[in-house]
């Protein structure tokens, strides 16, 4: 999307095509800085890091890291190296395994002279893949949007709320929850998004705000607490939200505080959408809530926060009395019955097994 | 309660009687600072910059700014003009109109050379009440820790989840929400607190983990997002908070987010009780969600936190866009519907007219 009127990606090849360029995603939305990856190990790190960070870009920064490390080592214990080093970066996304296992397969019965390069097709093309995917979900996304604001007999604005960051940060690019929103904003429709700041990392005072912002998007910033009170005096009309993983009954795993926010939105009759880029679908699990493994990160994420001091420096301030314990989950999981519909890029669907297996027959078992 | 072994209370009056000392809770955890109000304006101050909060000491605070304001004007303008001053400073809570009245009512037929020290002496009073009131919070709210440890066959901890701070800090001593965990911890019972950490404000992270680390209680601190996680993986036993107002059919507003937890709580079977001193109480409505005024703050509170740096120094630091929309509502309103129960100083009811009338009969009119 547009920063500042040119577009822009998260993640693109540097001109000698030797190194994968990305947006620090850890600097937002303070400063705009673009860091250089040249091996698996840096990819690893930007993951671990969260410089990259979005289910989605995660999967691609991965399939990148790939191709890097076969420019070092394209033997197969180099290729069986790097996935597990990429591999282990992060838990919960699926998207993470899924581009990994992709580009190994694909690597697998190739001579290892062949293999840097047929790495990076192929990670510019899961690239490539996920800007298609993610216009699908506009695509389909819209007319939810274009619903809502017919229900309200075109007068004030579409609200939209949304948790943590899936806007076009967490992705290649246009995003997963929020390329809806932006080919709303793009086709004159009057959207407003409110965005949940997201603790403990903030994602969506740092990132959604900031994009949405440099897009040109309406929006409002609110502190987590706050959806409920919004839904229950009518100033929701509608919550879309990513997803980290989905199991094959549509139990979603996303950021932790979007299970709170879809029980506000059913107890207020708010519809809740998820975008789920199939990518993100793991049909070899069902129960979401049981078989997700949900990643704990580290304690001083609750207990310090970053920002932007007075004299424009970045500064850590601790916010808890020294010592004091804490735990940082860092996702949750919204269990099926709870999700108005699953938003995908060959259509919207209930969160269901029937619902999935209808629009993604390949990805399941035959009944 | 206890700071490292010393009993405290958040508001005592100075030496020579003149002066009313605070504990100034902006300063929390990171200093201990001793503020003492002279005047009326001092007592609105502190109330309004959040240096006292919870709606108990906002109460205890404006009745000695009261007597304050008699000793530089005890006429009926004088009354009048300090009155309608200390009433300005906070919408919410209730606990601050009904100390005022309370307060104004008894010096109103007094001369005026009489009225500062009749002042000080109700405002001594209600603070000994607001103590006796939180005494009997605790006991009647005990055995509700004691029935889940009984629950749980007496293993492991007693897991309460709170949110914001009602503990001693928002009260003269003792507090409403943790007045049933101080006597369950001192009682021997082995209970655990999991402490939202309550943003905008961080009143968890910065006020709750405090008195709890200071008293001795085992505590962990969390990002408000983690409740609904928590109590999907049984890792709550009971939910207890306090509440800012409460109406006659047992509506709660409390901070923003509480609606969050009692929604989480519902779903998951999770007794969720609300500790209502009866100052709290507001008979005069019903319908919480459309009568009881919401206070909204400064957006900044969203946009900016304060916190310590690693130099020792107390910052804040921006975490969204320069010049991010934001809006910062103060509280919500808690559906009787989704409260287990209400802990007051008479015993433990419903969350409904009945089970209050039944405990408060002279608050409502005869039926």
């Amino acid at each position: 999307m547009n920063v500042d009127g040119k577009p822009t990606r998260t993640l693109w090849l540097d001109q000698d095509g030797t190194g994968v360029c990305i947006l620090d995603q850890t600097r937002l939305p303070h400063e705009l800085v673009i860091r250089i990856l040249h091996t698996a190990d840096d990819a690893a790190h930007a993951i671990r890091t969260m410089q990259v960070r979005g289910a989605p870009l995660i999967g691609a920064t991965a399939a990148h890291g790939l191709a890097l490390a076969m420019r070092a080592d394209p033997s197969d214990d180099g290729l069986a190296a790097a996935h597990g080093l990429l591999l282990a970066t992060r838990p919960t996304a699926i998207n993470l395994r899924w581009a990994l296992d992709r580009v190994r397969a694909a690597l697998a019965p190739l001579a290892p002279a062949e293999r840097e390069g047929a790495a990076r097709r192929l990670a510019v093309e899961i690239c490539d893949e996920d800007v298609a995917i993610n216009r699908g979900l506009a695509a389909h996304g819209l007319p939810l949007l274009q619903e809502a604001w017919a229900r309200k007999g075109r007068r004030g604005r579409v609200e939209v709320l949304t948790h943590c960051n899936a806007g076009w940060l967490a992705t290649v690019d246009w995003g997963t929850a929020l390329a809806p929103v932006y080919a709303a904003h793009d086709a004159g429709l009057p959207v407003h998004v409110w965005v949940d700041e997201t603790r403990p990392r903030n994602q969506g005072a740092s990132l959604t705000a900031w994009e949405l912002a440099r897009h040109g998007v309406p929006h409002t910033l609110i502190a987590d607490n706050a959806g409920g009170h919004l839904m229950q005096h009518g100033y929701v009309d509608l919550c879309i939200v990513g997803t980290d993983r989905t199991t094959a009954r549509g139990d979603v795993a996303n950021k932790i505080g979007t299970y709170l926010k879809a029980l506000a939105a059913r107890d207020n009759g708010v519809p809740f959408h998820v975008a789920l880029p199939s990518p993100s679908l793991d049909t070899s699990l069902r129960d979401g809530l049981q078989e997700i493994p949900i990643e704990q990160r580290d304690p001083s994420e609750v207990t310090h926060i970053s920002g932007l001091l007075p004299s424009g420096e970045l500064a850590s301030v601790r916010i808890a009395p020294a010592g004091c314990p804490a735990v940082n989950h860092g996702f949750d999981v919204t269990p099926a019955r709870l999700i108005t519909s699953l938003i995908t890029e060959r259509g919207v669907c209930p969160a269901s097994e029937e619902g999935l297996r209808a629009l993604f027959p390949e990805r399941f078992p035959a009944p």
